[in-house]
């Protein structure tokens, strides 16, 4: 039986590049997706199901997780607070939706005792982000241990490929190894094209810029300080 | 502002207890509880109803996560497994929960951001119990250290006042403390009357007896050998 690998996968181009690696290192991947009233929900959606058909995925999971939005408290659910747009600042943005990974990567351990997988995979990245704290490898490390603390005889080691990555490393990774960057979502606005301002936006523009890389995506409007 | 902590009320004994136990400690208590599709979903969630006026909580979520039934892997979810009721036995029961409170804290994590709260309450029991490893002091510790790192400048104790008592024990402190047992629940299956038979049932009894205490709660038989 092939090893398999939990492969958290949000449809933008970070968990796609992880994903990817997952795959190249031997893995059998079973994609999760997670519903959460994130803004651009439908989108993420559609951008999972075709990462998940390009790298022929042996299982998927999608998974609605409706209480974030009795949660709150974060610019990328509802209406309380609106996405900036007005470029990266120092501090934890408004957009960090509490807890995140640490439920994300909790469902994730479920599924892996589940499925007896040993590896779960996010494409989280601590420096050249916008400094969540759920993306940090110190947190990671921490919930690694809790997992297998919290686990039935079944080992997990949560692989984070890209963390200590610059986003022009990631493109320039993703492009060596054939990622469709036109199949992810990376904005935080849910509008037609990607709207070229907001944080997501501006880390991706800023990584293709350092890249020397053309973004496959088209946008609303490119910020002129990059 | 009173301090105020999330209480995560199953609407069992344990629970219920942990949750007086904050009050005693003086937080003002959020109260939390979870329908994950558990066969007794019913019965727990009027338990908690009940709990939560018995303590005069200030505020309570109820949280649907309906995907524990695509995770499945447990006698207390579906169909696939039977409810063991022939006693308890060594090693994790088939009733385990793939990394249950992993996920519970997570989502109470998130909560404790939100509401600035500063601790959360869980009634889990190591010894004197069915030996779920994310029941067991190791875990929880590990789980708060990563709560602690994935959240943004709140710290959260994890309380879990119950952790080293045996059943016996808690009947008697929740007598003390004036708990209304018969409002709690702890039965894993979903008749009018708790079973008596299963593993819950089973260390309930035996608490209440070695405690010689009266379960103002009936049920439908009760085992010879307690």
């Amino acid at each position: 039986m092939a090893k398999s690998a939990i492969c958290i996968i949000s449809g933008g181009m970070d968990s796609a590049l992880a994903a990817t690696i997952a795959k190249k290192e031997g893995y059998e991947i079973i994609g999760l997706h997670f519903n959460y009233h994130q803004r651009t929900q439908k989108k993420e959606l559609e951008a999972f199901e075709l990462i998940c058909q390009d790298l022929d995925v042996a299982k998927k999971y999608v998974i609605d997780l409706d209480f974030f939005k009795q949660i709150g408290a974060t610019a990328l659910i509802g209406d309380e607070f609106d996405v900036p747009t007005d470029g990266l600042k120092p501090g934890v943005p408004i957009t960090y939706v509490p807890f995140r990974n640490g439920i994300f990567l909790s469902i994730a351990a479920a599924l892996a005792q589940k499925h007896k997988a040993n590896a779960i995979y996010i494409g989280v990245v601590e420096e050249d982000s916008s400094g969540y704290p759920d993306c940090r490898e110190h947190f990671i490390v921490a919930m690694q241990k809790a997992i297998n603390l919290g686990l039935n005889e079944n080992e997990v080691i949560i692989k984070t490929p890209l963390i200590h990555m610059k986003k022009s490393e990631i493109v320039k990774k993703a492009l060596e190894l054939g990622v469709c960057l036109e199949h992810t979502w990376s904005c935080y606005k849910n509008e037609e094209k990607a709207c070229g301002l907001c944080d997501s936006c501006r880390l991706r523009l800023k990584g293709f810029k350092e890249a020397k890389a053309i973004d496959p995506i088209t946008y609303e409007s490119i910020p002129e300080d990059i």
